[in-house]
């Protein structure tokens, strides 16, 4: 069935794939004969529990994730994870932080709060268009956790290679790239993900943490919400949680499995980012932002070198369908967020679009 | 349309009205032409800055909010509120709690970590079956302010007058009772709502807050996401919020309107309570566990006296079709939750449901 949707590039909240929605909206009064929406079910039920475990058991199946690792779902998204990290995490009271990007300084400016935090590498010298080389870095020896955002949504870049944390935790935020590629979780301690832009509705994160990581003995001043052991403890039920959230990822969960997983999802995300590349890469016109080898698959950033043209194209581009094409306004220019559920067709139509714009610009 | 839609006497998440589902339904795979779902919006778009703009609107005029007062999106549900409250708005460190069940212990719990906390009163010498008087109350000349939780979900009590708090500021959590009738918003400092009791999909509180206690100068401490000042000047838009939340709650904030408001609702409300307590007081077999005085309008304890067939009408009951009608595990007996969205007619089903278990019962 055609429902007139448009393709939309927007960083997140994004796209979530069809099938799911027609799925949800054949649900919405009265889920499976329950006789219940699930926005109305009680969270201690019986049916939501199975939804729950159910997702849960499709994520651990997609990523793998080894049985040493409890996965959590929280309110609050990233922000309230930039908190919960070190207040959690901070055993000496000391963490290494990479920066490479508007995310990775957010998630830094708040950790300070609670303990001594190095800046060990950072890309900020050149706007953040890169990844710093990370083999020999100068990690604390008494850092609690070596700290990185995975994918720079905002500027574009991703690391193909994980730190050399000389021993220490990884922790990583992987928000606008969870789930789009495999994903080996025994390299880290602690992985989590704003499930708004490549899972599903906003108003959640997933944190899959390594159960000795988990402490009881923090400080009591860290607010109940805010312990990873008490929503360990629970099982994410400590109080209500995103029902709906936890629901509808459940199906993209099932979704990904039904089309091969995450190497299949990855070479689709390949072929989509390959498109749009190799596109800027021949356009006269249209130049990508980011080093080549950092470039991020779902995040592609661009630019014309003119600001007003940028603003052109980006108002043509939504008069003909493709929305949310603006830049971040801290960087500018053009973003294009192709996430897992931006369709092939999606990113071919885009450009389209562009070749269009600039053969019809310099005419 | 009949979706074989039940009664459900949950206690949260819980009923919603059936034509608000409808709608929902209706625009999940392409919100009013638009091209895209609520879930898949750019909280920044203004398509979705529209749907929270009149969602703040309406509820203003449900409950006619004074300009003084900012209505804000936060997520983490009561429990992150009950840190919230004391870490915001303790200046001298000092609070006054008033007890009536487990919810405002659970906020008088979390309120201790962060100042001295007195308990001015309390009815739990009678496990919270009444509300204590609280006309002449030791109010602590420091306080930074008084707190009630309004409706106790488990135990079926509601204050029928406020405290006199003595001039200071009252706080409220409203959780199982908002929108349930009209509110003088003034009488407080700060209300504050898990929504999924009484209005939507959980995942969210709204906080009702006067202008001049969002205070700029807290400990730096303070968790970002935890500051009310943050949410305030962000416009609820610090981070992504619940969005599909703040889209359903608005739905229902529209039905309240079309149906006559709050007073037209509490005129409802007040009928349904009716039938059951009136029910409750001439049956043999079922009897009410609170004071008359204090019974709650939307949460109706009640228990046999014999532990084993409670069970059984709990059972009876799900069979035919009467769903969460078990009390909470710290109470037992059962507990009808008779929310804004259940009909007349649910709660009539279930008294004659009642009845006839106790004439067969009795024969």
């Amino acid at each position: 069935m055609d429902y007139n949707r448009i393709y939309n590039f927007s960083a997140g909240p994004a796209m979530m794939p069809t099938p799911v929605l027609e799925e949800i909206a054949s649900e919405v009064l009265n889920y499976r004969g329950c006789g219940m929406s699930v926005m109305e079910m009680s969270h201690r039920s019986e049916v939501f529990q199975t939804i729950m475990d159910e997702a849960e058991a499709d994520l651990r199946e997609l990523m793998d994730i080894p049985d040493n690792y409890k996965v959590l779902f929280i309110q609050g998204g990233g922000t309230l994870q930039f908190a919960m990290v070190p207040m959690n995490l901070m055993k000496n009271g000391v963490a290494d932080y990479i920066i490479t990007g508007a995310w990775s300084e957010k998630a830094y400016l708040e950790a300070k709060k609670y303990g001594k935090v190095n800046v060990i590498a950072t890309s900020k010298d050149k706007n953040y268009t890169y990844i710093p080389d990370c083999s020999n870095l100068p990690v604390d020896p008494n850092a609690d956790y070596v700290y990185i955002c995975e994918n720079e949504t905002i500027h574009g870049t991703t690391f193909k290679k994980l730190p050399n944390t000389k021993g220490k935790i990884l922790v990583t935020d992987q928000s606008s790239m969870f789930l789009s590629k495999p994903c080996n979780v025994s390299d880290y301690g602690l992985i989590f993900a704003g499930v708004q832009k490549n899972v599903g509705p906003a108003g959640m994160a997933i944190v899959i943490i390594r159960e000795d990581l988990i402490r009881e003995d923090l400080d009591e001043k860290v607010p109940t919400y805010l312990r990873y052991d008490i929503h360990a403890k629970s099982g994410s039920l400590y109080n209500t949680p995103n029902c709906w959230s936890i629901y509808a990822c459940g199906k993209v969960f099932k979704y990904l499995k039904n089309i091969g997983g995450l190497s299949a999802m990855q070479k689709i995300n390949e072929e989509k980012a390959a498109i749009l590349y190799n596109f800027l890469d021949k356009s006269k016109m249209f130049h990508g932002t980011v080093e080549k080898e950092y470039r991020s698959l779902m995040n592609v950033t661009f630019v014309t070198g003119n600001k007003e043209l940028d603003e052109k194209v980006v108002a043509a581009a939504k008069a003909a369908g493709f929305d949310n094409l603006k830049g971040h306004r801290s960087v500018g220019g053009l973003r294009a967020s192709i996430y897992n559920a931006m369709p092939k067709e999606g990113v071919e139509a885009l450009v389209a679009f562009l070749e269009k714009f600039e053969n019809e610009y310099k005419a």
